[in-house]
């Protein structure tokens, strides 16, 4: 029989991550320490789980449903578990907290994933009886539809435990990378950083407007990275390859970074001006209506990718 | 009766922007100075209609082939043209060159583009006696499977040509965006080399592989990326919206902004190193087979795109 996967923390990420290990055919133990958030975390992965039907994306919302439970104590939740994945507040106090009262309940075999996107797993695991099982284990959000997981181990992490995670994201239908080293934002965010950055500059500077500045991208770079990394497309942009692209274009990059070394903070000025024109184009009012929209381009896009993978036979 | 669209260079990009305006129903006249480009020309344009009504993006191949006049002068491609679409080598020399004949042949209200994706207007229109009716119209490749294009007039460019030129490029079914003033790599490159800048150095360092970065963004970031951008996507990632974002990461960004605050060359060994993962991954005899994979794939999400929007009514 399969063990279940405990899930700690049933907010937005928590409730995430239950449909993504129930969708995989895992029973999932959900606890959360706020009787607030357990009343609204069946009534939201009910509703999650009817829009994924509708996609096609699942079969029978009530069948994944019945394999989501909803206990009282954090011992219930991971006391069997084969893996816990743990999304809390992201503070760091908070964290500290939760894994201290894990570590006393939790199996010696039982691997804990942090769904933390920027706080390193040695922040909040280190002296704890257990710590070798523990790592960061980073989703997007919502992690059932944009599948890159970032697995990342804390110095005292050990290899056995970096590589149950990964096989297991794996068997639930994720993207798994590994960031072997702990670093501030990860990879992930470290690469949305650097294009903001330039992005808020230009923008700052007056060369484009900020939907100017999203259209680039959106109907522009968006378009291939959704199907195909950074490094496979330059591989692709030249005859000979990345080690030709590079050669050509090394030199133009070279000198916009060298305009862009002297990195300052976004000035509230900058803020407020970028804050009016997107309350211009969306007023804050309906940021939730977008972002359901957003949602549902990201479920039709899911299935779209699932069929193109399918059609080339990959 | 709708005036001609010139083509000038006939080589990859010429014949993809060929596709773009004769697939809008615009009559257009093509000349390269070059015999076996114009002899490759007619072959390349038929196999790319014939893929676009493979996907359903085109019904008849032979009636939007049907307006592209092959024509044996300069003079015959841009005389009576509304809009000229310059697309030859990109160097500063050559695009002087054609510019200087150009000028020669061309009617005082033809707006004339060119295809530049890096060297400004100012650089090869200085001094000719149209100068004011001459800017940068920048596609990304093939521009008839990504929508974007970069408006960029010179110092010298007339108001009223880049509102023809941005025009033009909504009926023809582009996303214009307008680069207000010129600058290195204008808005496009500058955002692609922010992210590979951050992405060769976690490279480098060690923290993950390339195919690990690759997936961080083709199953992560550049999911939302390829039908909202950078902006919009900030916008809906924190309750408050933008300036919420900006305010609780802000900081974050900044740190890691500031450990690449030395921008260096990146090495040949780095190269060297990247070059046989990717060859590795894929041999270069392969690197053409993959080309037409990706331009499949993007017909595949053009497609797919058009249908969302339908179904979202926008």
């Amino acid at each position: 029989m399969t063990r279940p996967v405990g899930i700690v923390g049933a907010g937005l990420v928590g409730s995430g991550w239950a449909i993504v290990f129930a969708r995989a055919g895992y029973p999932v133990r959900v606890f959360d320490s706020d009787a607030r958030t357990m009343a609204t975390f069946a009534e939201r992965v009910r509703g999650n789980l009817e829009d994924l039907a509708r996609y096609e994306l699942i079969d029978s919302p009530d069948a994944v449903f019945e394999r989501v439970e909803m206990v009282d104590t954090l011992e219930q939740a991971v006391g069997e578990a084969d893996h816990v994945q743990e999304s809390v507040f992201e503070r760091t106090d908070v964290k500290q907290a939760i894994y201290r009262q894990i570590d006393e309940v939790v199996g010696a075999d039982t691997v804990v994933g942090s769904s933390s996107s920027g706080i390193p797993a040695s922040e909040f695991t280190d002296g704890l009886d257990h710590r070798e099982n523990y790592l960061v284990v980073h989703p997007v959000n919502p992690p059932y539809l944009v599948p890159v997981v970032e697995i990342v181990p804390a110095p005292w992490t050990r290899a056995e435990a970096v590589e149950r995670a990964t096989t297991l994201m794996e068997a639930v239908g994720q993207v798994p990378v590994l960031v072997r080293r702990e670093v501030a934002g990860f990879v992930l965010n470290r690469l949305q950083g650097a294009l903001l950055r330039e992005a808020w500059a230009l923008y700052e500077e007056g060369y484009a407007s900020l939907e100017d500045i999203d259209k680039t991208v959106s109907a522009g770079l968006g378009r291939r990275w959704s199907f195909m990394g950074p490094f496979e497309t330059i591989d692709l942009n030249a005859p000979g390859g990345i080690s030709d692209y590079a050669e050509r274009l090394g030199g133009l990059y070279l000198d916009i970074a060298r305009q862009r070394s002297d990195p300052q903070p976004w000035s509230r000025n900058l803020i407020a001006r970028a804050d009016a024109e997107r309350r211009g184009a969306l007023p804050k009012e309906s940021l939730g209506e977008r972002t359901k929209w957003r949602d549902r381009r990201l479920m039709a896009l899911s299935a779209f990718m699932a069929r193109s993978r399918e059609a080339e036979g990959e």
